[in-house]
Parts: structure tokens; sequence; C-alpha cells
């Protein structure tokens, strides 16, 4: 037996709070040194919070979050801490983590490899590592990565097992998209059975503007058995004991790392850092390790968008949200979101009545509010609606009634809300969904307009499925059935269907998400089993509207690819496949 | 004497426009050919446009831009040309540049450094080539750089010189920053110097999103004099002749390239290609080449909002824009300058007065549009503004008049621009400066929505310089004088001066400059000489309107650092200084 007891703080980290990410961390590390533990890992760059972006420009924020580095070292008696901060050196900056060993700073692993696609921009900050070292605590060797580094095959993380690592710790700041938790599982336990080594995954968790993760960190044996999981969208300590002995054992049984070896594969060098001090491991009472059942796909994103709002929320000091209740179901989603992140004494909706509004939108709307238990307030915007086609009575003469007169409606909504945002301090959440800033089926300075859009990473089926998994978790309908029946409208004219406009849901969807998110040309999409002139009259929709898109608030990515960081389209673009 | 004659094509593509681009690059090679060049250089990336930023990620774009590749190189009988264009091979994709030679493609070069800071993420997107070819034509060595490429010291172009290279050619979409065309000619000068060899610096043209590709073309003798410069802000084909024998000339007089050889620096090795087809170079008459005079400072700006702005609109197909005229300084700018890049029959204005508009406010903003000879309607914001109030009277009541019902006047004017562009198709015009923008003295859903936010990057002090250019360069005061002598309002209650609000914009202006554009910390921005509190309170407006700036539309980026693309913050952000 050669014990150790790894403790993984999956903690929520807030991005530019130097001082409070360090007593957080310092509030984990006292807890791991109570549950016994010798080694405690942090997420990546968990001292300035991840992604820092262009604060990573300014010398004092590299500075002071040096200082806060050594503040945690400092502290770290009696145990081995593994912390992600920033490292300075010679004018160049890295994505790094401290080796803090019972007091003293015994060494820094640098991240090898940049991440520059998607969201990520670290090629615009940081250089890339070289070194792989060992760690050696109580003589068992010990290799860090950070985030993308396990992600490549002949990553950092070979030449450590090779080189003699028995355990692999790969700190994190990885964002949530739906089912990114099983492909880290299934990669992860590859990974171990690969190095025949322990590898613990550590995730952060929480909301940071787009991004929100997810947390779910797990631990794979040298077979590549998952023996551990924290759960998803919570903080956690996960405490868990490993025997490095099962490496030795495990490798006398797999050939492979020995056949490398013998091959002679060319990796880089691993130096081996032999951390000295007391021995801190103890004889304690063993741990039996849970493994957190995933959550189900549709859950799993509903809970991302929790945590994305209430972080949000809550990290930019709000107290309080409003939500303009249509009746309609994106509106009726976000408010069970708001509630389920922030409490119902935090969320007031506000209905906005026209002309156009029909009796059983008014009757969903003061309903749901009743069923989630929040205040609303109506207010009705035929007044300002009025005022304005009034004022624009000279030039609007001799034209007929269009999109003009319908935005006039969405716009004079916008500023109610804004407006109740300037009175009282309330944060506004949009309503709209993806398939709607896809298509451009939104208006500026209208609906597009608020503090955050909660949802405008989600399909509008998927909003569907969002609601019906919400009413089915609480065991009724606290969003009204006939919000899930009725035909989606705008109400800005009479007898709008958003069918007048758009294709059906169900047949848009899937095309939006082969072009925006696989950017898959018109003529694969159309083997898909889709009609040429709508995918082409979907995909021309799209072009057109990148404009829109640049003006809303960020809002939760729950795919693999949202709108914002993570796909930069230009809005001069005469590139037209159809 | 070993002629040759250098044709560089400085035009003004379309990002996505692949035939089109191709087209006027095939105009123009045709023109070069009329010229009796031999050899014709085309901007970096002129195929695809610059930057075509996601677009990139799309398989049949990447293959439609090498099919135009391919047609320009079959078109290039009795020529040599230099063609930016997206090369693909492997799987990986390079910024390369396509060498066609008597319509064969003799070789491609690969762009060496790929900028990933600023405004810029190339690499997201490319591989960094690795070869230094030297392209022999008619005897004469030829290398080719692309844009960053020449920035480094030890870049690909003192291989090539070392390697017999005697004209490094460059092609480059290299954007505007007020002076940076100074900085480039002292750079490319110093390059051709250290080089002892002739270096050809092209550079592209024309307005994409937040960027202006200002021109400005130029050429060094291997003196390190400059030779050549095509105008700035136009459309050009600067045709020169140089003697290749100049470079062995120079070389006996600088003892430098003489050392570095026996000195055997490591470089890398260049490989050499002979281009075979007939000798193009016929005797011809000899060129004067002109040396266009670079603009002024304040009308290099102006000149860049010019085409930034028309390229904008007419890019985006947009016939006609329209402007709410306060009356005010940004308002009267952003017309003037619109008049400048559409014509008056393509500029509306829109004066939108209330209860707390000042009479002279009226007249100025009717002057102006006289002035400039654009038609101007008015519509009052009374009718929606008293709207909104007394829709707003039961949640509203018990509090005291403020910044909501302020906002609510700003939120009706943008109502009414949104909606003439609604009905009328013209796109809007936002007319916030920089200062404005950086310390969130705007409305969300209100001044700052629009189309296009043409001085978004424009400090309001040079907003007044210039107004003072203009008003100068037409010989009167189309900005009518007062617009600049009075004090600066958003006349949204009674005698409201934006003094109330804001430190005065002389010292707001450099607090922000050394803030936003350089990072500098709260106690080096205090040695410049400015009051800490100011300094302080400057800050914190500045981080606390992030999420403002994400939602206005682009604009034209003028400074070294606007915000956009350039600066990314994140707006969840507790980093304090202060």
């Amino acid at each position: 037996m050669r014990p150790m007891r790894l403790a993984l703080a999956q903690i929520n980290l807030t991005v530019g709070d130097l001082e409070g990410n360090t007593s957080l961390v310092l509030e984990y590390m006292e807890r791991a040194r109570q549950c016994g533990a010798d080694v405690v890992a942090f997420p990546e760059m968990c001292l300035t919070g991840y992604p820092p972006e262009d604060l990573l420009l300014k010398p004092h924020f590299i500075a002071r979050n040096r200082n806060e580095m050594e503040r945690v070292v400092a502290h770290s008696q009696g145990l081995t801490a593994i912390v992600g901060f920033v490292e300075s050196d010679g004018g160049d900056t890295y994505n790094a983590a401290a080796v803090a060993h019972h007091g003293k700073l015994a060494g820094v692993h640098r991240k090898a490899y940049l991440p520059n696609y998607g969201v990520f921009d670290e090629e615009r900050y940081f250089k890339a590592g070289t070194e792989s070292p060992v760690f050696l605590v109580n003589g068992i060797g010990i290799g860090i990565n950070i985030c993308e580094d396990i992600w490549y095959p002949v990553g950092p993380g070979l030449a450590q097992s090779m080189g003699g690592a028995e355990l692999i710790i790969v700190i994190n700041a990885s964002p949530f998209n739906a089912g990114k938790l099983r492909f880290r599982e299934r990669l992860v336990c590859t990974r171990a059975a690969d190095y025949e080594a322990f590898v613990a995954y550590l995730n952060t968790v929480g909301g940071q503007d787009e991004l929100v993760f997810d947390g779910g960190s797990l631990l794979s044996d040298p077979s590549g058995n998952l023996i551990a999981r924290a759960g998803q969208f919570q903080e956690e300590l996960l405490v868990v004991d490993i025997d490095a002995d099962e490496v030795f054992r495990v490798s006398l049984h797999d050939p492979r790392s020995r056949r490398e070896r013998s091959r002679g594969t060319a990796l880089p060098e691993v130096t081996r850092v032999n951390l000295d001090g007391a021995p801190f491991t103890q004889p304690k009472p063993p741990l039996t390790p849970g493994i957190a059942p995933p959550l189900e796909p549709t859950a799993e994103v509903y809970h991302a968008l929790v945590m994305g709002t209430r972080d949000y929320v809550h990290k930019n000091g709000f107290q309080k949200v409003v939500i303009g209740l249509s009746g309609g179901i994106d509106s009726s989603l976000v408010a069970a979101i708001a509630v389920d992140a922030l409490g119902r004494e935090s969320v007031m909706g506000v209905t906005m009545p026209s002309r156009y509004t029909s009796e059983a939108s008014r009757r969903d709307a003061q309903l749901l509010a009743q069923n989630l238990g929040i205040e609303v307030i109506q207010v009705s915007i035929e007044e300002p609606f009025s005022g304005f086609l009034r004022a624009l009575e000279g030039p609007f003469s001799s034209t007929q009634p269009g999109v003009a007169e319908e935005n006039l409606q969405a716009r004079s909504r916008a500023n109610i809300l804004l407006s109740l945002s300037n009175k009282f301090g309330w944060l506004v959440l949009t309503t709209g969904n993806k398939s709607e800033l896809a298509t451009g089926y939104a208006t500026l300075a209208g609906d597009l307009s608020g503090g955050f859009a909660v949802i405008r990473d989600v399909p509008k089926t998927l909003a569907f499925e969002l609601t019906r998994y919400r009413n089915q978790a609480a065991g009724q309908d606290i969003i009204p059935e006939s919000v899930l029946t009725k035909p989606p409208s705008a109400e800005l004219r009479p007898d709008q269907k958003d069918s007048d406009s758009l294709p059906p849901y169900e047949v848009l969807d899937p095309i939006l998400k082969a072009y925006v998110e696989e950017d898959k040309s018109l003529a694969e999409i159309v083997t898909l089993g889709y009609d040429e002139a709508t995918v082409s009259q979907v995909m021309r929709m799209v072009d057109r509207n990148e404009y829109k898109r640049r003006q809303g608030p960020v809002g939760i990515k729950i795919t693999p690819r949202a709108f914002g960081r993570d796909r930069r389209m230009p809005i001069v673009n005469r590139y037209r496949e159809c």
C-alpha cells in the first residue's frame, strides 16, 4: 500500500476577484486538511477566475495575482496544494499551476497546449510551457496537466506517466455544453488506461458571462474505471483515497507502456521534483468514494441555465430581475429559471398587453405568475404605442402598416422594462431564444435589449423540452399546459403566427444546428432531408442578421457553438452559398 | 541596369465576395499589363477580403477561394502576379500568397508570423509557414512577406535578402489607426536599409465592420529612402521602376549584410524558385514615381471615418442613412461625415425635440441641415414620452423623476429612428462618441442603438477637432460655430450639462486614453497630473459599463485600441484597482 488522500476543490470563482477567490481557496484548503487530505487541487486560473480576458494585459493585475499565489503558498502547511494562477517570467506570461508544499513553493507547471478556438483566446495572452515535471509527494509521482493538455494524445500526461507519474491531476476551467460531461468522462478514462495512471479531472463550477462551468469533477483508476465523480453545477470538495501500488499492478498486466518504452518513442524529458518535508499521510479511516450520477440531458441544460443566471445576476451585484411576461413559452421558461436561480422574491413579472394581446395570453401570463408565486405588474403599451403612431403620422402617411408598426410595440415594451430597471435597479432578463436570434426574428432595441439573455442559445424546440422538464420535475403544470400547446405568436398584429415568417420549428432547428453550429453546406443540409428552398431561406436569414446578434446582451452557452465569442462572423459579408 | 517595373494594386475588396474580388483583381491585372508592369502585387487575402473571420471555418468557402485563385493564375499571361489567398494543404490552412507566372502557379508563400493580438485572431485559423522562398523573375530575386512578417526583426525578409532577394514585396491588410502610416514608413525604410533590398509595402484599402484599411502603399530603396507612395483611403495602381543593380551597389558601401553572412547567423534555408518563360521586361519609357503626401493627423482620421462609413453602408447594400440631429456636436459631425461619404441625397436628418430641447439646439440642427443640403424631418417625442409617463404612473408613483425618465426620451428617439429604418430601409447612424461609450454616458436601447456607430472610437475632444477641420476644409462654418461653443448637453432635463455627470472632456479624454488604450494603473495615471479621485471615478465608470458597450452597433476603429474586437473585457469583473 502506498496510499494518498486527494481532495479536488470544485469551487465557484469570480473573474477579477483576486482576494475573494484566494479566501475561497484558503477556506477549501482548510477543509481538505480537516478531511486528512495529503494533496488538494484547485481549478485552472482559480485566483483570477476564468477567463479574465484582457485583464491579462494589465501588469498590476498579474502582479496582484502573484501576491495572492504567495499568500496561498504561505498557508499550505501540512499539505501539497496545486493552485491555478498566472505566472509571469521574463516578460512572458503562462497559464500555470503553483505547487505549494508545506509552506513553500515547490514548483510550477505551465500549460503546454493553449486553446485558441471556439470561445478560447489563450494564444492572445500566454506562452506555451514546454516542461513536463513530475512531483514526488511521499514518494508518489504526480504530473499536472492544465485543461487543454489532456485533450492531446501526446500531451504532457504521456511523458509524465512514462517518466514515473502515477497520478495525473488535470485542473480545468472547462465550459459546459450539453453532453460534454460524458465526452470528458470517456476521454479521461481512456487517458488513464493509456497512461496506466490515476487521472483526476478537476473542473471549476459557476457562471461567467456567456460561459457556465459545470463541475462534474472525476477520477479514473489506472484501468480506466470511473471511481469517483462530483455533482454538476454545485461546489464540492471531492475527497478520494488512491493506492499508488495499483499503478504497478496494472502495468504488469498491460503491455502497452512497456512496449512504448522499449520502442523509444520520442517524448520530452521529464524532470523529477522531490517534495521534501514531513510525509503527511497518517493512518485514517478509509473513504468510500461516491460517483454522483450525471444529470439527464434536459435536466443538465436546465441546471446550466439556472446556475448561469444566478451567477450573472449575483456576481454583477443585482438583487432582483424583471421579466416581460407575454404568456408565451419563452418568457414563461425564463421566469421559471429565474425563480429557481434567485427565489421568487427576486423576480418581478411585467405584463405589457396591447390591442393585439389575446385573452389566452393574458390568462396564461397571470396563471404562470401565480404558479411561480412572483409579483406581477401590468403596464399597457397602448399609450406609448399610440403616441408613436401619432408622432409618426406625417412620415408614415401613405404607407401600409407593417414591420415598423410591429416593432414599435416590441420597442415600447423594452423601453418600459428598461425604465423599471433604471428606476428600481432590477436587471432585465430578455427572453429571446436561439431560433429567433439566428433568423433575426427579434427586434433591435426591442425584445433583443436588456441585461442578460437567459435562453439565447436555446433552440425553440429545446425550450419546449425544458418547459416540459420543469413541469415534470414539479409534478404539476407550473407553466400552464396551454402555453405549450398554442401556436407560437409574437402578437404584434391580428392573428400573427411565427409560422407566417419562419418554417415550423421542428424543421428550422435542425437546419440551424447544421448551419450555425456545424458549418454544413447547403448541399449537405439538403441531404439531411430538408427542402432546398427552405434551407436556402434559413441560411440567408442567418447571414443577414449578424448585425442584430452583435447588439443583444450576453447569454448562456449551452450548445457546442453559441452566437458570441464562439462564432465570429463578419457583418459586411457577401459570401452566399445560394 | 537590371530593370523591373512593379505595380502595387491598392484595391478595395469585400469580405466574402469571392467572385467580385477576383473580378477586381483581374481588372487591375489588365491595367498593370497595360502599364508595362513585369510584376503586379495584390493585397493579403485579397480573394476572400480581410478579415473573413469564421467564414474560414467553412470548407466550401476555402474551396471556392482556391477556385478563384486558379482563375487568377489562368489569366496571368505576360505577368508575374502575387495574389493573397487562403491555401489549404493536408488539412491545414495558411494565409498565403500565390505566385502566378505567365499562366502557371509558380509557387506559394505562406505567412510565417500570425498576429493574434489586438483585433487579430489568426492563430484561430491558420498554421504558420516555415519556408522563405526567393522567386527569380527575369533573374531578379523577389521575396514575399505577408503583413506581420515584416514587423519581426528576424522575419522571413532577413533570410530572403541574405539568400539573394533584391526586392521584398510585403502584401498587407493593415488596419488604420491615427498615425500608423508614419510608423509603417519608418519601419519599412529601416527594414529596406537593413536588408539592403527594395521593400515594397502594399496595403489594401476600404472599410470592413470595425476596421478601415488606409492604403498608403509605399516603396523604399535599398538605402532606406522612400521613393514612392500611393494616396490614403483611395484605390490606386502604384507603378514604379526599380533597378536591381542598385542592391549590389548599396551592399558594396554597407558592410552589414557582409558581416552578418560572415558571422554565420542562423537563418532558415532559402529555396530559390526560378520563374521560367519569356522575360517580360521590354524597353519602355521611364516612370517618375510619385510620393503622395501623407494627410495631416486630423484629416487622416476624418477620411478614415468617411471611408469606413461609405463602405459599411454600401457593402451592406443600403442606399440611404438616417441621423437624429440634436443640434449638438456629435450628430452634426456624423451628418457631415455621412454627406461626404454618401452624398447629400443619401442622408436624411431627423430632429426629435422634447420639452427640454433648447431653442438654440433647434436652430443649430436646422442650420446644419441647410448647410449640408440634406432633407430634414421633425418628429416630436412629446406624444410617446407622455404616453410612457402615463403608462408608468402606477409603478413610478412616489418616486422622484431621474435617470429613468431621462432615458425614456433617449429610447423614444431611438424607437423613432429605428421605425423610420424599418419603414423606409434607411440605415440608422448612431452618434455616440468614445468618451460617452467609455463612461456609459449613453442609453441602452436609446442613443446606443442603431446600425452603425460612426464616431464610437472618437473621443469628444477629437470630435471638436474634426468639426473644426471640416469647417476649415470647407472654408465656412458648415457646422455652425454655436455648436462648437455651447456647453455639451444631452437636454434630457432642464439645464442639464454633460459636466454635471462627467469631468471636463479635456480632463476625461487623456485619462480614458491612459486607462482604456494603454492599461495604465491608477498610480501611473495620477502621475500624469490628474486628481486621484477623478481618475478613480473614471476607471470605475469604464469598468462598470462594459455591458453597454457589448450592445452598441459596430463602428470605426481610429485609435490604437477601440472597444470591440480590440479590447475584450469580461462583464462579470470584480477587479478594482481602487
